[in-house]
């Protein structure tokens, strides 16, 4: 079924105001959600509305929290996320750093106490549309992949965003992850019953688990073997570790704990698409540039960010595709809560 | 054959200088080349000095050249290369980040007009011992991989290295290409006469190509498929589009090309590691996770950087080894200088 974005919107932010979050708060994650599920990243949607709200009744979510920023100088800005929804928390660090680096030329704002964000890429977009580079590195919130040559699966699946303006709503918009699949991408895999492929999952000796019933058994593997590893961890170091937030054996894994804080740590960085030369050519270069791609790759070839754009305007027009069973867990949720209004 | 640190920069040095390079960048360039060998990362360093000499005298890279800050602000510049060596004009851009982060916590720095500058993880390096965080992205100075989906190999092995200050001497340095295999790798598999693994190259079909001597026919293939190809067109928009340098089917091969400026773009971004907390932890925590990592991958670990950082440790000591057929180039370029000095 397909639903109008302001609807989903709607709907959700009640939810959220009627488990205690602030008005503007229950907005903005709302918001976030919604446009993940507008863009094609269900897994980073609506789906997301149960267990958040799961996690503030058990109190690992602080539903009262007022992030605050804690350092800051004219380039730069930790903000402190007082445990509440990480999107609020991402929202206000995405804009700081905009806002900053539009007037210094680049600015780097980190958090600390945050929480799980959902979809990079929204964040990243964010200072595309205000003509900007915006770089996202965040710890993930469960761990599952071991360091390149061992076996202790204490790092995880740490996302990547890169966005770089070019024409309008059509920014390229890298958003990934440093393993070869997520754990949304198992879980689609056996729904359908099909055998993962080489390189998504490994036992303990290093051999490949295809069976995706059996990939509980095993750890995620990262792109590139070395590579991706150092990569997981270098995101690691510079959301988690610069920033005084969890990361390694310090992650709490926020699927199976609703309790314990997560001490989420996230980093940005914005900077000015005419930071080297004037900004008239760049973001008409960059388009140039990914047109030369698209024709190189022929009809194959689809560009970071390209999907997503495709998606959000015709989800605008034909309305957003939410699954049944994430409408009904948005319906339950608002039956508890005594909320007479539902998704149809 | 091992040779002291000293004699290979002296020796280098000179051959720069016979060849019409001023003094102090021909002995930055031979010392970012001894030190690319000092670190067990042969393949950018000495090796590049006949490649790099034949170009100079084919007029592709301009021994007079005056790199110099062509735009600035306190948190950013663009260095424009003038052509000249890639190792001077990045240890520029390199140190003017760094000087620029310390006083202002972030800065960027970007280059035009630059050449190949050998080793990233050599320039991030000079970050982390000055106890910052260094960044380096790079358009890689040879194409050979398509856009993922794609046929049209008009994407290079683009460089990404970062760094991060942990205990002196022991920074965490990733130094990686965007390809499964760099062209590097696969000349020493032909060496060897060993098979190439699969996902290193691929026909024009995506068969798998094995045959080390058959690697020409095909293309290099990113790490993680569509993720290492769109980090690939990131980093190019990044340190080519930003800079008004060379991306895509504008890249010059510096291979087959001695005489075309490649107008090479890099970016350099340091970060000082006291921007979210104070200094006094964040070194120290970055060590402990790293200990924790090692602890949690047993013997058979590596993390970016030990590797380096081991090798540089007994090469200091032992000498630096250098193949003898390179040594034979660099005699053979001092016999034709005129130049009386042999290394033995």
């Amino acid at each position: 079924m397909r639903y109008s974005f302001d609807e989903l919107v709607a709907f959700s932010t009640q939810l959220f105001r009627a488990a205690g979050i602030s008005g503007e708060h229950a907005l903005v994650t709302a918001r976030r959600l919604a446009e993940a599920d507008l863009r094609g990243r269900a897994g980073h949607g609506l789906i997301r509305v149960a267990p958040y709200l799961r996690r503030i009744r058990a109190g690992g979510i602080n539903a009262r929290a007022t992030p605050r920023i804690r350092r800051q100088s004219p380039t730069s800005a930790q903000v402190d996320g007082d445990n509440g929804l990480g999107q609020v928390v991402m929202t206000m660090a995405a804009e700081l750093a905009i806002t900053k680096a539009a007037g210094t030329g680049v600015a780097i704002v980190g958090t600390v106490n945050s929480n799980h964000a959902g979809a990079a890429g929204l964040y990243t977009e964010m200072a595309a549309e205000a003509g900007l580079v915006g770089l996202y590195l965040a710890v993930a919130s469960a761990n599952g992949m071991p360091p390149f040559g061992g076996t202790d699966p204490v790092l995880g699946p740490n996302p990547l965003s890169i966005a770089v303006p070019a024409a309008p709503g059509r920014p390229f918009l890298l958003d990934i992850a440093t393993t070869a699949a997520s754990h949304g991408a198992i879980k689609v895999a056996r729904q359908r019953g099909e055998p993962l492929p080489v390189g998504w999952v490994a036992d303990r000796e290093g051999r490949p688990i295809t069976d995706p019933d059996r990939a509980d058994e095993g750890f995620l593997l990262p792109i590139g073997g070395h590579k991706g590893s150092g990569l997981t961890i270098a995101i690691g170091l510079l959301a988690g570790v610069l920033n005084g937030a969890a990361f390694g054996a310090g992650v709490v894994d926020h699927r199976l704990d609703d309790v314990t804080p997560t001490n989420t740590g996230q980093v940005f960085i914005a900077v000015r698409a005419d930071v080297f030369r004037p900004s008239e050519p760049v973001p008409g270069d960059v388009t140039r540039h990914l047109d030369e791609l698209r024709r190189a790759g022929g009809d194959t070839l689809r560009l970071p960010g390209d999907e997503a754009a495709r998606l959000r305007a015709e989800n605008t027009e034909k309305g957003v595709p939410v699954a049944a069973d994430v409408i009904s867990a948005l319906n339950a949720e608002a039956a508890r809560s005594g909320i007479s209004d539902r998704l149809r």
